[in-house]
């Protein structure tokens, strides 16, 4: 579409070569240019574009964004910056520096791990938005992965720090629990270069996860998962790892009324 | 903007007025209409703009989107319905329907109630995002409140369902901690009318809280708040109850090479 010229037809028709993407969409009248009202504007439909992408591209874009962006932030922004290049709108426009407040489990209050939050905001575009729908199947896969991996396992080209970081696997989805495992492990402290530098390489880790599922999902044309959502095993909303906040007393879900 | 008229010299300068939004500038050349380069196309910059809002108008709006669009979908929706009005873009064509894989902690998992990520997108790309700054200030203090405070507050003028719904406080900013509080309290089941129904409530709940933080914030142009985000206080990422999982054995936290 890009510097393609569009004939008087195309644009007094509006023929789809007009909607190009988010917003801003211009029509030409006899006196001028005239932008259509705001109300007008529309959103790119979801699923947006893809184009299959290199996994250790994007980790190695992830790792150094996030020193800029964050845990969440990078994700999106591995994922993002090579489609802005191969696709470019609606990526171009989309906010990725908004998204830092996903760091240390939402604004430090740890609780899920910005890497899978902006895993979950990458899948859901790409692949579609939905209960158990592809995107979110694409984004419980990451979740699951992320909580059964010891990381992270990504080696950047050109890391920042060159000091051993271990690899830990969390069994849980949450910042607090993930973290704190791996300070443990590496016998460092919070605000650390290594721990940061060990959230930077986590980062490209998940990003790359993700785009490889993605780029599945783009051949196959759907998802190729089973894996249930916890609140459809559980008839809450839960993590696996119970015992770990509950010990042996795991009370009894209320399914009161269930239907 | 809207439907105003360019003249050539705006055109071919590239003056303000062809900065409409997120993507799809156009110009026009003496051949017809030409698109600019897909890698030309700017995000709009942050902070987006604002207007105040009216709480319960934004909260009414949320509760009924939770039917189509859950918990943190339905916070965005409130606060961005109205603004698209006011406003149009950059409202217009965020994809607020990405935004359904907040539900449920995240798909499920019980994280992060979806309500507070919700509230994060919003509050962030409106006060502006980074590190303790305004946006995330406003997230802190929606995430605070969301755990002191006895919720579902708002009862919505047109409720689906007219079933009592028990007010709970979660002390926790996690779904799994607040919605089996609520389940508890209300003695019924996950997959109930009433516990979706009290989760629409809590989302109008959260959207206007969020609202009138965002008020406040447009009218001084600063965030009044004093509040810590936990990392800060307990040099790990946390949330304040930490004898709910660790009982009375709460670990020591690493701190070793911190600076």
């Amino acid at each position: 579409m890009s510097k393609e010229k569009l004939s008087r037809r195309d644009i007094i028709l509006g023929t789809g070569k007009l909607a190009v993407g988010a917003a801003g969409i211009a029509v030409v009248s006899a006196g001028g240019l005239n932008l259509l009202s705001k109300a007008d504007a529309k959103e790119t439909p979801l699923p947006w574009p893809y184009k299959k992408l290199d996994p250790d591209e994007v980790a190695e874009i992830a790792y150094h964004d996030w020193y800029k962006v964050l845990c969440g932030g990078a994700v999106i922004s591995g994922i993002f910056t090579l489609l802005k290049k191969k696709i470019g709108e609606p990526y171009t426009s989309f906010p990725i520096d908004s998204f830092i407040w996903m760091h240390g489990g939402v604004v430090g209050w740890g609780t899920m791990c910005g890497t899978q939050m902006g895993a979950a905001v990458a899948a859901n575009l790409i692949a579609g938005p939905g209960v158990l729908k592809n995107g979110e199947m694409i984004t419980n896969e990451v979740i699951q992965w992320y909580t059964d991996t010891a990381l992270p396992i990504y080696v950047p080209k050109k890391p920042k720090i060159t000091a051993n970081i271990p690899k830990t696997k969390s069994g849980s989805p949450l910042c607090h629990v993930s973290v704190n495992k791996w300070m443990k492990a590496a016998d460092k402290g919070f605000w650390t270069p290594e721990r940061k530098d060990r959230c930077a390489r986590l980062s490209a880790s998940v990003a790359a996860h993700t785009v490889k599922l993605l780029n599945e999902y783009w051949e196959n044309g759907k998802v190729e998962s089973d894996l249930k959502i916890p609140a459809q095993i559980y008839n809450t909303t839960a993590q696996h790892n119970c015992s770990d906040c509950h010990g042996t007393k795991v009370p009894e879900v209320n399914t009161k009324g269930n239907k």
